[in-house]
């Protein structure tokens, strides 16, 4: 299976947000809805900084202080 | 290996842009360099439309006249 994992950069440190994300749709102003293949759905907040599908890996980076 | 094809939609038209891309990057403006698994690189510019990895497909709109 071709899903990756979504991690998240805030401050320069970097977490797992969600894993095995299959479907990453745009919700409008800088929202992101993701689901998993397991039917997970996260709502992330934030610009993709980088994806490198071979590795598995999306990063979304945001500055929201929260 | 879990590369994934890159269309492109204008005015409701889809066509593969670049095929067997790794590594997605943005390079600011709308602008975003893809890499293929292949070491072929294009540059796109647009915005996501949407992402299945597990069918492979990235779709990038874009309103460019060209």
């Amino acid at each position: 299976m071709c899903e990756a994992n979504v991690y998240i950069t805030k401050n320069g440190d970097e977490e797992l947000f969600l894993s095995s994300v299959d479907e990453v749709l745009p919700e409008g102003n800088g929202t992101w809805k993701l689901t998993s293949i397991f039917g997970e759905q996260k709502i992330i907040n934030g610009k993709i900084a980088s994806m490198h599908l071979v590795d598995h890996r999306i990063v979304f980076e945001t500055t929201d202080p929260n």
